[in-house]
């Protein structure tokens, strides 16, 4: 019984353990993880954005990712998709890849898009249906669609299988940096600090 | 005179370092092309899928590639774009991508796609609109639309700029393989082989 | 004469490129700029630290860097160091390096510090003088001084010689994203976005 | 209890090859699997290659391979070999590596050789004893020893320890890849796909 | 019974996948060892360079290390530290590091410090206090503190978690390479061998 | 006017050069020099080993490269030769390969070969013909045929195009390392070391 229980946590820490020891240049065709016991050509396959095929279009910027974690054949292979859906109106947050640049295909609608280099120079652009843009790789960015009516869809690719995301607005004002760090970096008072942090937190 | 030890000096220069100059783990947010002189969010903005948008469908299989050589603000980022359309009934021969992996999404029509694996095992999938199947590193793969009616279309993404691709039909049967050596090759006669260089030769 | 002209163009802009066209991975023992004639123990030699030995703290937080910028012989090795000084209370701001972990060494002081993980967890810690910490490749982090007296002097390793630094308030709110954009990926207004300029803006 | 015991070796096991586990750019000098034992010279010798010494010629096209599968201590090391005999008229048909470029010395004999780029472009040689040619990274390539009498014999290097091998005749028409997308593909008829197949068909 | 069948197949998976296992481009933001439970900012510090503030000055040289193996964290970040202490007169002998640079920071004394580059050229520098010294990748390169009464210090940066050390006098004369072999590499006698084996063996 | 358009092919040749320069994960099939103007099968063939063949064994140990030095066409794909002759009783000096494993096949004759790895365990083993042995990257290692009479002759494989070589007894003693430091070093007299260095020092 203790022993079946061992098994257990030790196969499930085998496995995790497993999803982060991985790199781009496999020595295999392809890696299969330790809980798949039939590889055929659906382990190739991911059937996640199925549902975005005729569905009406979500009422807040959402992201539908199909990287490693969501798609496990992509495991070394260095690569993956997101599909991002822009209601009118609606903006990407200020955000970083830590792991991958993004190639932005805009394929319904309009955006403005935008990224800064480490120089602080600020690059923009307004793209329209059919328009392909490229976000350096760890730099900060974000996407923006200034239709007051139309919904705006891009499908993006990453030259990695799990780029990561960091949002800047959350990763900065929810996740419980001290308030003086805060204020004293963005050279403002605690009170100020503390309505943004009001402003981002989840609602009840 | 002193012009031409100048020449000498600085070509030897270019040369010996060019032996030494690699990519693409860069080392800066991104690489400008020496012939370009103003960086601004037109170099990182590709148009040339715009063409695509409402255009009506090509009469035969047909890529259009975003990578390095169309798109050179993605020197150095590992990620570029190809679309795929397919009208009812065509393939997009058996090839492989010497430098990536290929993230196929299907968004429009199906698709009839395989591959095989260094162990010459065949692995295949019928897909519909909004599934992605992954081709691994470096192995032969296919596409078929078996739709006797309806074109597919596809987005590839690859973890690489320039990912290239070696179409098998061509490579082998027009390119001026000696013949005996295909026929060893295939275990067949000459005249097979020369029948189906006929056949893909490029028509007159 | 314009042949002069010419060639001084041709050739800093191949520096220029060559300073961008490189990688940790080289196939020789070092790489030498085209612009360097002699090289012998000098060139391997980084002399700009010096400046710092004995003399008074700075007022405000201070980073002095030696990458690949700074010391051209770092190019291909992978690896710099930045030498952080914090007079009492303050702050480097919440900042990502988009090539590069960075290993902090506190050789002063004492420090408190904190990264941001790609789940939105935040990690921190109180360092004394003589430890380390390591901040993950292309998260968001921050170091802060909370003494009120005392100096905290920290010496930084990155794993590239050129880690490049984006620092985010400044990133976010100097280099003119649309205040519209701000304001509704902050979930604020845009007065309290044009505040935020205003504090960060340079002072005239 | 020895169900126990045989955990905590099992668990410590897992634990010391996780922070070995990498490859190619490893962090350690070698990479021991977790089923050997005993680390010695031998573990770093092949000697499957001997019983070629002094043997008669094979009577058909033999590669005799020493890469990770059959040599384990080359995980992680980047390289690889294969010895490749020819008989008299013989060819090794076209084939590419997905994971290395080929670096073949031709030891014994002459050899044809060649290989396709990805612009379409072939090219060929012919070698004699002594000479190298180097096949680049995943592009089609092929041998053939137009002697009608003497064996030839080469030493081929690879720059992975698991370079791959895909037989393109092999992977094209033994692997049950659809007549009809084969057909498409090649521009010819069902029909002499099938005698293809059926003459690449092992033989019973 | 079953419990050892588990075994086996855990025990194989494991094997198999160990083999398919690679770093350090990891796709994740840190990697934790399996017997660490709870990841907290402890995980990310060191503290066993503490030891070394305001102590007194060590006897010899001496090294004490911050890589991979003292600090799990930095597994896949690519980044590691080292301490070196000089008494007067003392020497870090000639040595290689397998994986990477090294980016010498002297924070105390002077030193004098050299490295052979591939092609035999020696190059050598003094170094003053607040110098930094870079000696390319897998390079012999030693150092020496020339003064005769104080201690110089220096920290340094590797590009890499485990750089590893190859310290020569040890590796050529402690490790029981055969006389007959070393008195022909360094084309002297068996008696003069065996006289600086003696002089390096550890004293009883 | 000439001198204009030199500039222009030189101009063109190093943007064209630009694009393609890098390794050694190369974005373009092969990378052609810019002093090479016509790229056929011969610049991917390498003759300087014919000479070996049929040749009388040479009178001390001698080694012939295949690299990129002498082989342009391997920059960028991560491979190299070298073909080593041992006359009786002769030896490999005791050296590294910064940038590379080598994997040694012996065709003729028999070798002992070592190496020591970073914890400074020796590993030996003694090989027969058609025998490889897998040297680790970066590892101190050598080879020595102990026959009386016959000649030895291995070919070695690098994962590298430039693996590069640092032999120990010269780096150590002929490139004029202060004789001080090197005393210290080797827990020996000045007089050993002038000894040592004036055997190593090359004959008038």
């Amino acid at each position: 019984m203790a022993s079946q229980k061992l098994f257990s946590l030790l196969f499930s820490l085998a496995i995790i353990q497993m999803a982060f020891a991985s790199d781009p240049d496999i020595t295999s065709d392809f890696i299969v993880p330790s809980n798949v016991t039939q590889v055929d050509g659906n382990f190739f396959t991911f059937t996640g954005m199925r549902a975005l095929v005729g569905a009406p279009p979500p009422e807040t910027f959402k992201v539908t990712k199909a990287s490693m974690a969501e798609f496990p054949a992509l495991n070394g292979q260095s690569v993956s998709y997101a599909v991002l859906q822009f209601p009118a109106g609606t903006t990407n947050p200020p955000h970083t890849h830590p792991r991958s640049a993004e190639l932005l295909f805009l394929v319904k609608g309009s955006l403005n898009v935008g990224f800064v280099d480490t120089t602080n120079k600020l690059f923009v652009q307004t793209l329209q249906t059919g328009d392909l843009f490229v976000f350096p790789k760890g730099l900060v960015h974000f996407q923006y669609n200034p239709d007051e009516k139309a919904t705006a869809t891009a499908i993006s690719a990453f030259g990695s299988a799990n780029a990561g995301t960091v949002s800047l607005p959350n990763t900065l004002f929810t996740t419980g940096i001290d308030d003086t760090i805060l204020a004293k970096a963005f050279k403002t008072d605690v009170a100020t600090i503390q309505a943004l942090k009001a402003g981002l937190a989840p609602k009840p």
